[in-house]
């Protein structure tokens, strides 16, 4: 299922601690944080996502990292096959910019409801202490 | 930097979309992210969070699993070393929590603001067509 699908449907951003995710959703999900799951790529996305206009060109970040365009376009697209980073050719560059819904998702999925979960005693009561 | 000084210091949740990670922060987040980026562990975090007063033992969601729980014990730890759960022993069982700081961080950074983020022309008159 997309992340179209998932967004359209309005089954799928509810927060994690609300109820248990399913193993579809759960599966796409991890797809996105596992690419969120280095901080070069965060860094990538965080710069495109603040860089004017809302878009970047490898030729726009690459002097923030020490690493090589290959290496860069890498993580690019990674993020883009995760679904976080959307792109287009124009002349000589590829220009990313971030799909809003994809973070808003990932957003809202993370939500803890009416403030701080704080844990009851129930459980406590009902092992040997 | 802990999360706990992060969250303290109010400079920690600024939205990735609105000005570029730092380095250290990145790499902060990267570590929760990457924490997330399993499916197991995604389920494992919502049925602690979703469970009856909050919180869980191994005891009360093995059976959701087809894993041992040497296997669901270890997922667990990797989302306590991350700062997502929290835990503390009480007779046979161990308990886990969210840590709801810990989920309004990922949140808050991953929110896009304003809506949308559409991209403009900005770049595009800037390459050759």
């Amino acid at each position: 299922m997309s992340n179209q699908e998932l967004s359209e449907s309005g089954a799928c951003c509810s927060p994690l601690v609300r109820e248990p995710l399913t193993e579809d959703w759960a599966g796409d999900l991890a797809r996105m944080f596992k690419a969120l799951g280095d901080p070069v790529r965060l860094r990538l996305l965080s710069l495109v996502a603040s860089h004017a206009g809302g878009e970047a060109c490898v030729c726009d970040i690459s002097e923030t990292f020490d690493l090589s365009q290959p290496t860069i376009s890498h993580h690019l697209k990674v993020l883009r096959s995760a679904g976080l980073l959307d792109c287009e050719r124009r002349g000589t560059w590829v220009y990313y910019w971030v799909v809003p819904s994809a973070l808003q998702q990932l957003s809202a999925v993370l939500l803890t409801e009416g403030g701080p979960v704080v844990p009851s005693e129930t459980c406590a009561a009902e092992v040997p202490a």
